[in-house]
């Protein structure tokens, strides 16, 4: 029947997406339910041309897997660090978390070399579609998200749409900074919730203690070659390491004081946390909100978010609902 | 003719504004075009009771007045600091600056009293729209507005609307943290930029170092009796007090890295500054910007605002704008 005909062509209907972070350079096959059907990750490389060069190279081998896996590729979404021009499909800047990545036409090269349809948005930006899409932020008209991986991203969900400003440097939250001195940032500044509060941040703190031998605690076991980590601080910690302890106390602040100032800019109705050190910072934020927001913020929800890859996600909604506008 | 009469008519017409401060409680009579015909001040007083009182005193004297200066008052507008849905005319809640300013209904008394239609907004709101409608924000789709007062408010046009937020908390832009410990603010925090940089926060520092002698220099002219102010700290700063200069470096560091906060959140394209210490701020703000903000808001203009008065004119503009609209 026709009725079935439309539902097996949405269900192989499928997007390609790209996330650009500080660390890893992922693609994936995500499917209009927004399951991601098979994933790819590599290092970023640390130049333009490399870059490009792998981005390219994933996206083929992607799109030949998909034909195998019966997914039917209706165009590409990239998610990047860096503040991005979602019209032209421009990386305008960056911070030095991705090295020659400003003034960069994302949307050329791809879709040239692809013939396919290519949006480009900030990651942050993208996690916010991906809750608005996906996740618990379904039905929510006002909410943001913060994003804690190498480096912190956020978006900006205002009257259900994104927040991309005028400079299209809106929602980097990561760049907020509780501080007027602080440690030194990424973006040249100090004192930003990024510098406190990031997995880099973490790892910085991590390695300092190590290096002083104020790291390794009774029980806690760690290989000499073992490459140190913010798990390692974390660990420490719960084992009753004071010093890391204290570290971890500070970038929850850090990054709770930062919410705050979210809250007393936009005043949305949800907080979703997503990243891997979302579940471990979600009570201290929750906490910190109710003790130093003004009254009527206080009991704004802090939620951690349920989606397996909120950037990715959100690169192929870009796809997605284009593509469903189209063909009804 | 009958286009002359409408020009009457308009010319004619005005509004009631009321500002409620953290100092002082001001009243308005605002014409048409803008322009503030009479203005009636008094210290805010500390209850409830005599300021309800007060209000309607004022507001009595005010519209016996306008029948004499030809004024057709056509409705009443309220500024006031505090969290206020304006869509019930109700405060919130308010800092301890104003204090007994907590879930009162505005609305309903002044309209039986007075027998007009009121409306209510944040003072920092009320700022923004005067911006919009007589100053440096007409036609500007996106732009804050900071006033430093007693305290500080703020305001933000998005996309041509004020951003109210999902409890009317948006733009509470004196609370903004800078600082993880730094001064107790109002509100029970700790390091927000009305802390650092309002005029109450600079009396606090001035008082603090008249009481350790540490005020006054050579040909600085100040009586025994005079109470000590801002204005006495930025005089001493002037005639090389570096004590009361490292107080001013540190607030309008302060007020800077705020407006970043703001810039790296809705991203505007311009910054209004008002209240009495604007001027004074405008140049370390724009300088700080420069310095410490992401590349892509860098050049954002930061302005002083050529307003007489932006929160009555923006209270008066609530009730001119609907005037019109209904005349029409
Ligand atoms: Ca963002
Ligand atoms: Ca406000
Ligand atoms: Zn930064
Ligand atoms: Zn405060």
């Amino acid at each position: 029947s026709f009725s079935q005909d439309i539902d097996y062509i949405l269900e192989t209907q499928s997007a390609l997406s790209i996330d650009l972070g500080g660390t890893n350079l992922r693609v994936a096959i995500v499917c209009m339910k927004g399951k991601i059907v098979k994933k790819y990750t590599q290092a970023n490389p640390k130049t333009y041309e490399d870059r490009m060069q792998l981005i390219l190279k994933m996206c083929f081998d992607a799109l030949r897997d998909a034909v195998g896996l019966n997914c039917r590729v209706l165009g590409v979404g990239v998610s990047t660090g860096g503040r991005v021009n979602p019209q032209d499909g421009l990386v305008l800047h960056s911070t030095k978390l991705i090295q020659e990545w400003s003034s960069v036409d994302l949307r050329t090269p791809i879709s040239d070399a692809l013939h396919l349809p290519v949006w480009v948005d900030n990651d942050g930006n993208c996690a916010a579609l991906a809750e608005k899409k996906f996740g618990h932020g379904k039905g929510v008209e006002n909410f943001v998200t913060v994003i804690t991986g190498t480096g912190i991203g956020g978006g900006i969900i205002h009257h259900n749409e994104l927040v991309h400003g005028s400079t299209f440097c809106a929602a980097e939250l990561g760049h907020i900074m509780v501080s007027l001195e602080g440690p030194e940032c990424s973006c040249g500044s100090r004192g930003c919730i990024e510098a406190y509060a990031s997995g880099m941040a973490l790892q910085r703190e991590a390695k300092r203690l190590h290096d002083e031998d104020l790291l390794k605690v009774e029980g806690m076991d760690m290989k000499l070659s073992e490459p140190i980590t913010a798990a390692h601080l974390i660990t420490a910690a719960r084992l009753g390491n004071s010093k890391a302890d204290a570290v971890l106390h500070k970038a929850s602040t850090a990054l709770g004081v930062g919410i705050i100032n979210i809250l007393h800019t936009v005043n949305p109705s949800l907080v979703i946390l997503s990243g891997v050190l979302a579940s471990y910072y979600q009570s201290s934020v929750q906490r910190i909100v109710s003790e130093r927001a003004l009254f009527s913020v206080q009991c704004v929800k802090v939620t951690t978010s349920d989606l397996e890859d909120p950037a990715l996600l959100g690169a192929a909604s870009m796809v997605l609902d284009y593509a469903t506008r189209r063909t009804y």
